[in-house]
């Protein structure tokens, strides 16, 4: 493998000195850029996009020719999990993902299968593969995931939820059958992640997005155990580098104590918490990623500028902040926008190192 | 007026000893009752339901017929304020709230009229007079408005929002416009509540269903300075009784300390943030109404006894404490779970009083 000319994200996910704060974007490669949507419509279908390794490759380095980026993100959808254990994974516009077999029960829990990362879900493990050669060690390659509670979502439900009442009155009223449904995902995600690290992935990240809609002892029972299961079935080294693993709730910030403990490198934080107040909490312990509103990128420069500053700031001097959105960027931002963000980050960070 | 009957509700909002824990559920005149599907298709559209009195009065009384609650909550819609001051206010089947005129620039909001709240909401009133004869001292009459926060959402996005992309790009972009808006909604608000308090409400609650979207600042700047505003603004004795103001804020579990700053009585609290918390961090200056998930009524008898134990011996012994679900009920849940649920309050709260 080629050198790493880059190592400024996976320096400050180990609280080691950089020159300047990184940053990323969750949803970099997407639809809010032209070139993204004219493969997108290429391909045909999103998951012809997921699936072949070669456009998912080449959307994911669009990112990287347009702005500074100091990480590249796998393309490919939190759900192909599911979509590997038979629940037929489809897209319906304007209405997102939908399973054909949502899982309701023990016989339909029961039946699922442990897919094999490397045959099942290979069409994954050949893009982490491409991207690394053609990204010749610009920046680093991020692998991911979804949470085993937030695909669970999805499965139970057949789709998105407002109100998540199907997994939650499978929760209350038969929380076992819940935990076999968590236990096989969480072991198939531990797989997943394990290939994506072996296929060349240099860090990953958990997300977790619908953590956020459980109670606190709920949210460890249901969410946080089964991420800390991965966590700990992980491989954190490779090409004698350790492999940072990032673990993101949505709407988590109240339990930020308990993410550190369960061994991430490094917790994502949404815009609802102060980075200066997550520091306080749990600093010592983990990096952290964000936390800028996505919302943000929709005012001028200026702005943009002024809320850079206010969450570096937050963060304060030192290491260990990666900086990010605190959320997915929105289809609507427009690109140029993109660019002010990324090299006020970069500029205006350059104070708080060394 | 007559006496009232039972002052559970009340006197725990004033953190007063009580006998048992008053309940009550956000949406209990609802669709997941079939009487009020009945009235509700009897009205024809929803808008005639809330303003006919004698419809809204009928539907206010339904869930007190069936359940042991210890208030009842004027039925109407949060956007009526909206609606007044000429929006056009109408709904979509499966999409919720619409607008026909949202107001995104400054032109459009200060050509917002202030509604008088006997003449131009006077339905409402009508509705809070008629209710509180009918109740006939039962049970206290809680009246409510939506936080101007939540108001301006609908009003700048049209309808219901994901991602609140509209008013958030104008709050980064030209915050001045929305405090514009905001300080009238805010005004327009302490009107409406001020004319329930005189038409009979003996409490309100001001909905902020959307305020934990923003991050710690905007929230203080955005949302609770105007809630703030309001709480200063309204009239807080009536009959020679105090006329507690709750303040809900769902998702705003890591702000309680400010909330309770803003002066009100009680705050109402999601399942997010456990009773033991809150009640640690802001007990001793207002009460604490909630918590429980809605999706417990999901499951059976036993399992919400569980659920009511267990919110109950989080809040612990003494006074202070409102039982309500962390949000509204749903539409798909079994009045039998509801009797469950209020039952289950009076009977194992007992030991928790006195």
């Amino acid at each position: 493998m080629p050198e790493l000319k880059n190592d400024r994200f996976l320096r400050a996910l180990e609280r080691q000195p950089v020159d300047r704060t990184p940053i990323w974007i969750m949803r970099q490669a997407g639809r809010y850029l032209p070139e993204y949507r004219a493969v997108r419509e290429k391909a045909g279908d999103f998951m012809t996009l997921c699936q072949t390794p070669e456009l998912a490759c080449e959307v994911t380095l669009q990112p990287l020719e347009r702005f500074d980026l100091d990480a590249a993100i796998l393309f490919s959808d939190i759900l192909t999990i599911p979509h590997a254990m038979g629940l037929g994974l489809h897209f319906v516009k304007g209405e997102g993902p939908r399973f054909s077999h949502p899982v309701r029960d023990r016989r339909a829990i029961d039946a699922l299968p442990r897919p094999d990362a490397e045959t099942d879900l290979g069409y994954v493990m050949d893009a982490v593969r491409v991207i690394r050669r053609e990204l010749d060690g610009r920046v680093p390659l991020i692998g991911f995931s979804g949470s085993p509670w937030t695909l669970a979502t999805y499965m139970v439900e057949g789709g998105s939820s407002r109100d998540f009442r199907r997994i939650k009155g499978l929760m209350y009223e038969d929380p076992e059958t819940l935990h076999r449904l968590l236990a096989r995902v969480a072991d198939s995600v531990t797989d997943y992640l394990n290939a994506q690290i072996a296929a060349g992935a240099q860090a990953v990240q958990i997300f977790d997005t619908w953590g956020g809609v459980l109670s606190p002892a709920t949210y460890r029972e249901f969410s946080l155990a089964y991420m800390q299961r991965i966590v700990e079935g992980l491989t954190r080294e490779s090409d004698g580098r350790r492999v940072p693993v990032i673990l993101f709730t949505k709407n988590g910030g109240q339990w930020l104590e308990a993410i550190a403990d369960a061994g991430p490198d490094a917790l994502g934080i949404d815009w609802t918490t102060d980075l200066d107040d997550a520091r306080g909490r749990v600093g010592e312990r983990v990096a952290l990623q964000g936390n800028l509103d996505p919302n943000v990128l929709y005012a001028g420069p200026e702005r943009i500028r002024a809320e850079v500053e206010r969450v570096l700031a937050a963060f304060g001097h030192g290491e260990g902040h990666v900086f990010n959105l605190g959320h997915g960027i929105h289809p609507q931002i427009d690109p140029d926008h993109v660019r002010v963000l990324v090299d006020a980050v970069h500029e205006l960070s350059a104070p708080y190192h060394g």
